[in-house]
């Protein structure tokens, strides 16, 4: 559970830290990001909410870190923000690093239950569990009652299907670019037949936001998501996200706000843009 | 001077524009990214003013776009921004892809003297004038009258020299851990010798901030500079940017407002912390 502080940069008024920490989930050492922002690091006493980051295929715990300029509005509102990366890495399982949509950099945030996978592909454990018991044990200043969660593409499908399945962990959950209906896209399909097998579709569909939406009970509790989508994003236009089809699905399930943006494409200058407004999404609730 | 959009993204309401154009101070075909935000967009009869911003060693016109968060407060005033190059590319000059801070990604926006770097490395007229000229060419929706110019490390180096040489031209200048008095640092001693020889005092002189400075008719024109630093810049410690030297020659020449930010380190995350600040106060003289 020990982690190691690489680097320490000054951010926003607030201190970005650089870590690692050897996972068991995942089997490996794992790296990730920790913004702690200003109100954090001057007060010991004042806990921090804390909004998780899930980022997209390819990615580490760095994109968001550098170019989503979520502590912009982390800083003005008082919030860490936690990057982890998106997958183990260094398993040497043979074809990890073969595709840049499966394995390495592509850990769909799910537990494979396939071998050789399933030896440290454990994404969803890591991520609801290993990693954020890990950051409030080493840091107090972080406030293990209030977490938010949000993400982007592959990480979108992973903010929604963990909020969707946990609802009392999380405050709430935004997403940009979510791969929403990854059950019917060749990005999904690919990853949970690798991870899950092709014939396992009851486990598909429990890692399938849309699917999952369905069984929301929105009465007992309404949902809130905020969306961005880009209409310019060439991966929207290819299928590979679906969002309108969990729009489908969550209807009458509460407010699920699709906001479809106008010439944006698939990039973190996407979400530098609509930053704030998912800071501030969050902020509502871990704050409220 | 025809200008090729090789890529056009949505970012903060505006536009930014990958492109490339032939250049013949430069020898080379040279890369730019341009920030159009969407004042400029939305009518073509109101021109919009331009801030250069003029990037470090290493880098290319991509990282300040990706990374400083300047197109934030550009969107909201309504300025366009203009990311150059560093250098020629592909010139096949002998050494030239043998340092980091010489040759490629180093040309300290100045105009070598020297064989075989004269050749090509013109990057003092190459920002000052056909650069410029280009944008205006192509771009009618920027308003050449109303330009300034910031930059950072070598690229605050960049900003501060051609301000002080060519007040006519710029609205105002600030700067990001420039590389503040060139002719007594490590950097500037190997840049100057190699571009300029290592007996051409004068031409070292005149690319010097800190000596520029030393000419400047503070009566006439008082200073109205901002500059920041990171007292945890490692290269500030190192003795390569000497803003000291600057500020102290500066002194009477009007406001040089150099404000030393604690913790604060020599990188991208400390520009997307005051980039706002830096945009602000060029916004005062080119919309004031």
């Amino acid at each position: 559970m020990a982690v190691t502080t690489k680097a320490t940069i000054a951010s926003f008024r607030g201190k970005l830290l650089k870590c690692a920490h050897n996972a068991s989930t995942t089997n490996c050492e794992m790296a990730f990001n920790l913004y702690l922002p200003p109100q954090a690091t001057t007060n010991s006493l004042h806990k921090v909410p804390l909004l998780i980051y899930l980022a997209g295929l390819t990615c580490t715990g760095d994109n968001g870190a550098e170019k989503g300029f979520f502590q912009h509005a982390a800083s003005q509102k008082g919030i860490a923000v936690l990057y982890p990366d998106t997958s183990p890495r260094g398993l040497k399982i043979p074809g990890e690093d073969d595709s840049y949509d499966f394995g390495s950099g592509a850990g769909f945030y799910v537990d494979a239950t396939k071998d050789p996978w399933s030896k440290g592909y454990k994404m969803y454990s890591y991520i609801t569990s290993e990693l954020p018991q890990t950051v409030f044990s080493a840091f107090e200043q972080v406030d293990g009652s209030r977490v938010s969660i949000f993400g982007h593409s592959m990480g979108g499908h992973g903010a929604l299907t963990i909020f969707l399945k946990n609802p009392h962990k999380y405050k709430s959950v935004s997403a940009f670019a979510p791969i929403a209906n990854p059950s019917e896209c060749d990005w999904g399909k690919k990853a949970f037949g690798g991870y899950f097998g092709e014939e396992n579709k009851t486990k598909w569909a429990e890692h399938d936001a849309t699917e999952l939406v369905k069984a929301w009970d929105g009465e007992a509790n309404p949902l809130d998501v905020l969306i961005d989508v880009g209409i310019a994003d060439n991966f929207y236009k290819q299928g590979q996200l679906l969002p309108e089809n969990f729009e489908k699905a969550a209807r009458g399930k509460g407010r699920v706000n699709v906001r479809w943006q106008d010439g944006y494409d698939h990039s973190y200058f996407t979400m530098a843009t609509f930053a704030d407004d998912h800071v501030n999404h969050a902020a509502k609730y871990l704050l409220g």
